[in-house]
């Protein structure tokens, strides 16, 4: 590995994450906060060893795959860490691996929490725990559009390879483009959505901070019964803002660009407003017939939780953990499922579960017709072998890891519910889960060990699971044979 | 569908099963139960109605992929169906849906059981009732390992095709040659476990039941306690039996021609027993530490329910739904995975996971080298990407059934424990599952719309899902395209 380029880039990074640590920096010296001696010593720390280490003078600037692996994740380790700092130093945090749990679980967009209660927070330590969904969110979109297929490795998107537009190309300058594509798309998200909610009577900063939970799919808040407090237009403006924000980004921009039939023929998209609709339904009449008996309330809360949960954002408008067992099951299965690939949502994607899907009906009609040549297709285009059979590498590994890491967090013995769903909930980036993990309660009771455990998995899940395993796995795996 | 000669040979196998009911009917005699008037009156009609059948004059005798899996799938069903007449008519069950249950549980080696007490049973019910695990076990080794291959459908056979042997072909003669070589095997391990199981002090009924049970894979006891009542030696020979039966058969019949290095090397086997082994170990420690503080028992209750779930027998010599949450995670997962093909047991198949596996580490190589040839190797013979695609969409399709099968099921209003390990149960032809079908519990409380269902489910793990998804779904869908 070439790892002089790797803490050259990484340098850079340090630098842009110890601007963007600024605007807490800014709410904490405006409302003199204990918490702002924390943030200036961390972004000027951060300053100065970015500063050194992108004057690294390297010789050879190739980046291949192990490079580019590594910056991503020591990339999102680093943040994550330095990001720890002010939670702990300011003493919101009870201990460091606490405060990493917590901002590893906001980077990840994820918004799984060991705070007890948020509601005690300085505004400004609120302001960054949920600012680390919106840079995290933000983050995850360069990854999986611009940088992943650029390494070769982002499966899912050669299906849009042919169409021109904010699309993979595998030249720096192309990224450049894909990423601005990007940034406009989900600036105008976030700006559409704090106006939305500041119509809805929410003040200017909770507005902003619950809108970076949704366009970033974390789930952080600033109160302790997550979006419940709020009346109802603001649990269906935010209902929906979750549902845009697990959309493939490109599609929002080809809003911006008319390009709506390529929007409306999308297979992703399709499945993804299926998969919604359909569970929105079956837990409407299921929360109608066996516990609300109002139609309007089984409604509301169903959109909201399935949206919710679907896009892994985890907020909650009610104890989904006390619904009947069909409706959790269904909440359960759409925790795997997760978002569309290119959005900010975790989970195994909408458009793997789609390629299975038609591997299967393949297959099917292949019994009858052994000879016929059927390749598997997306819309109207054929996918290759190699991309099917990597998707189905990737979910495999995906129910290998949860298994594992589901029997590595037993030990702390807990039961069966929460073991599996505090594993699904970490690694498919959502949250809270059932159980000891239920939307009412938090990650706080685990031990240390579990806690970092958790963290991994976060990251995992974030970085696509490749991404990190290929960094660790024995090295003769991947030498060439 | 060429309707004539499925009937023609559904025929043939009515008269074998007619025939197949007469130990039991003697045994009735004998001992002059009140069964002995339902075997006669169930034996004759089956007979004419087998006789009729088989006599139909039939002009296109060719059998196609649809043909085959309509004999295998309404074949299941209908000695399934005969079957249970015993059972309703001697007023052993309550109603034809319990019967039906029992039996269909019976000939797919399942071991699910609605009946509250077995041991008020008639003589000639019980050995019925394991008889059925008998005759179903050597069903599915003929349907797996002759039949499937000749249908072009039996994926992980391939990897054995180039051997000479016991192994599919595509002609008549050949499956007949295979179906020899498989009885040999079956019958000589029934016979030999009688033995040890007579030498451990067994009455000979007791013996017979208990070894249909174990080579069946099936898990029909005549006990309440199952196993529990039996001393260690015989949970020590039931449990090295029910791994022997987890095997592909086609090894056992390599012991007779002395081809031990094929047994040796066998890639299947060596992860089935790594998979035992470990599961053994870990068991072992979690409840010697945790629980018993005994290594023996720790050692011999594990090795035993290890061996009975992942062969999906279902003996119990413990309520395992006690133990620890890590040992009942380890046993949710075997019951998955299941034995190995051409095997009595049911489950995904350790080939599949195997297969799926090698898949994975390729991927994991393949992100740094990218454009190198590397094809999925079992031992040193490369897997096409057809067989691999088979595989991956079998899982998925198992997971899928799964899903739906949970989500049916909750709809009886069970917890969510309850929801997923019964239908994991039934679908993995085990038998008893966790919560409400520990095993110390049974089916016998559900609704009679549930015991259809599980019933259904027992049949699709059993005939592989294709075979009797391929018979039910849209006809659009296996047209030529």
């Amino acid at each position: 590995m070439n790892y002089g380029i790797v803490a050259k880039i990484l340098g850079s990074i340090l630098i842009i994450d110890s601007f963007l640590m600024l605007p807490a920096f800014l709410i904490a010296a405006a409302l003199n906060e204990n918490a702002k001696t924390s943030f200036l010593i961390t972004i000027t720390v951060t300053l100065i060893l970015g500063f050194f280490l992108s004057k690294i003078n390297v010789a050879n600037k190739e980046i291949r795959a192990k490079e580019g692996l590594a910056i991503v994740t020591f990339g999102w380790v680093a943040i994550s860490i330095i990001g720890a700092f002010p939670l702990f130093l300011s003493g919101s945090l009870p201990t460091f691996a606490d405060a990493i749990f917590e901002t590893i679980s906001g980077f990840t967009t994820t918004g799984a929490s060991v705070i007890r209660d948020v509601e005690i927070l300085e505004k400004s330590i609120q302001f960054w725990r949920s600012f680390t969904h919106w840079i995290g969110g933000m983050g995850i979109l360069v990854f999986t559009v611009a940088l992943l297929p650029a390494l070769g490795m982002g499966s899912f998107h050669l299906f849009k390879a042919e169409s021109p537009g904010p699309v993979a190309g595998k030249l720096a300058p192309k990224i450049k483009d894909t990423a601005r594509a990007l940034y406009i798309s989900y600036i105008s998200l976030t700006l559409l959505e704090i106006v939305f909610l500041l119509l809805g009577g929410m003040s200017l900063f909770d507005a902003s901070v619950y809108t970076f939970g949704t366009v970033g799919t974390g789930g952080f808040g600033v109160y302790n019964s997550s979006v419940s407090e709020f009346n109802s237009y603001i649990h269906f403006v935010i209902g929906i803002f979750m549902v845009l924000s697990g959309i493939n980004f490109s599609l929002h921009f080809f809003l911006y660009t008319r390009r709506f039939k390529d929007i409306f023929y999308d297979n992703e998209l399709r499945l993804y407003i299926k998969f919604i609709v359909g569970s929105v339904l079956f837990i409407t009449l299921n929360l109608f017939l066996t516990k609300y008996g109002n139609l309007f309330v089984s409604f509301r809360d169903s959109f909201f939780q399935v949206s919710s949960i679907m896009t892994t954002t985890g907020y909650s408008t009610a104890d989904f953990d006390l619904w009947p067992t069909f409706s959790k099951i269904i909440l359960f299965v759409l925790m795997f499922i997760g978002g569309s690939a290119g959005s900010t949502a975790g989970g195994m994607k909408v458009i793997r579960v789609l390629v299975l899907l038609k591997l299967i009906k393949r297959e099917i009609s292949k019994i009858f017709h052994p000879r016929a040549y059927s390749p598997v297709k997306i819309g109207k285009k054929a996918i290759s072998n190699d991309i099917v059979a990597r998707v189905n590498s990737f979910l495999a590994l995906h129910v290998i890891v949860f298994i594992v890491g589901t029997l590595l967090i037993s030990l702390e013995g807990i039961d069966l519910v929460s073991s599996f769903s505090s594993v699904a909930a970490t690694l498919n980036n959502i949250g809270p889960g059932f159980g000891l993990v239920g939307p009412t309660k938090n990650f706080a009771d685990f031990s240390i060990p579990a806690k970092l455990l958790f963290s991994f998995l976060m990251l995992l899940g974030r970085l696509e699971l490749f991404t990190v395993l290929a960094l660790i796995v024995p090295s003769r795996w991947t030498a060439e044979s």
